[in-house]
């Protein structure tokens, strides 16, 4: 299994997150963003979106898409399962993953602030307000689902999808300016998860592929 | 169960089609976007985000998150499936879902919009090009991976996950502009899609809140 990822990019961040906690062993291939190595005609060819990760399975076939990757993972590693036992739960999880993959994450995007500051003339100010009206207001809508779905971790008592999606986020939070600092619930959860083996394994800056300041 | 929604909403057409699909009977509560009842603090306790839709399950649990509510109907009505049979199968209809849900519907939200023209000066002219290369560019991003996994629907010969994310985003694009014209297997599997009865029972124009122009 080879995933092909970037140390820095977030939803890279989950799937290793995902394969830590599952403690599942895989090839790493870095596709530096900063060069446009996404954009290869080799790349296109896995990722018609030239975006990262994509998963290629033991079999070659090639898997887009983050949640769905972790969602696959799931399916064919089931010891260790990011999933909760029960329907509902199940739901939640995926909910809180989906709020801040659909609702804040897209709206944080590098190359979205790249096009607000070059084509649309967004200055700091501009930038800082559309990151904490969007990607802020979402996280802070995630807060709230959290406080009746979330135990030590998003749901309950475990870690599942939601904090495998959750974490990059605080990290892109941290990087770009997001005010996350009365989400009380989210920075509780994160910390307990940073200093999680496999959390502390996925982390960006432990990657072959980082760059160190 | 009942479905908390809005007839023009792309997400909570989404769910009706999956609802139409497994052909499990619901109440509809109208949400309307335009009077901003998701604003109400009644609704904010079901869904903290002020989006639609959210399902009240019939054990009164709230799930909130298009995809999570799709996939918790699939798992609890498992008849009519909308994920296909095997692992790389079911990676590929999410894949595709969360290129639309991820990459393309949240640029091209009507909050959006309404933010990008009223406080960021966006014209009729800028607002087009922003509609044509984000939403725009994950549309045909899905029409390659489609491409490859396609049959009569999105993946294979059967409605799943994907096609039900995948017709009310070609609806929200006729609607906002983006260019579609260029996307056949799009096009095609759209057409294919809107004569079919489940669809037609989903569709925004045969819901009870919908305002005839």
């Amino acid at each position: 299994m080879k995933l092909f990822g970037y140390w820095r990019s977030s939803a890279s961040y989950r799937v290793r997150i995902a394969l830590a906690l599952k403690n599942i062993p895989y090839d790493y291939e870095p596709v530096n963003l900063l060069k446009g190595e996404q954009k290869s005609d080799a790349y296109l060819a896995r990722n018609p979106l030239a975006v990262v990760p994509t998963l290629e399975t033991n079999d070659g076939a090639l898997i887009t898409q983050s949640m769905a990757i972790i969602e696959y993972l799931d399916e064919e590693y089931p010891e260790t399962t990011l999933l909760p036992g029960n329907a509902v739960a199940r739901a939640n999880a995926r909910a809180i993953a989906q709020t801040i993959a659909c609702e804040a994450q897209p709206f944080g995007n590098l190359r979205i602030q790249k096009y607000l500051r070059e084509t649309s003339g967004f200055d700091d100010q501009a930038m800082s307000n559309w990151m904490n009206t969007w990607p802020g207001g979402a996280m802070k809508a995630a807060e709230k689902i959290i406080n009746r779905t979330g135990g030590d971790f998003c749901v309950g008592d475990t870690p599942s999808l939601a904090d495998c999606i959750l974490v990059p986020q605080m990290f892109a939070s941290l990087r770009f300016g997001v005010d996350i600092s009365q989400m009380p619930r989210l920075n509780e959860i994160n910390e307990r998860c940073l200093k999680h083996p496999a959390f502390i394994k996925a982390h960006p800056d432990n990657q072959p592929d980082a760059v160190k300041s």
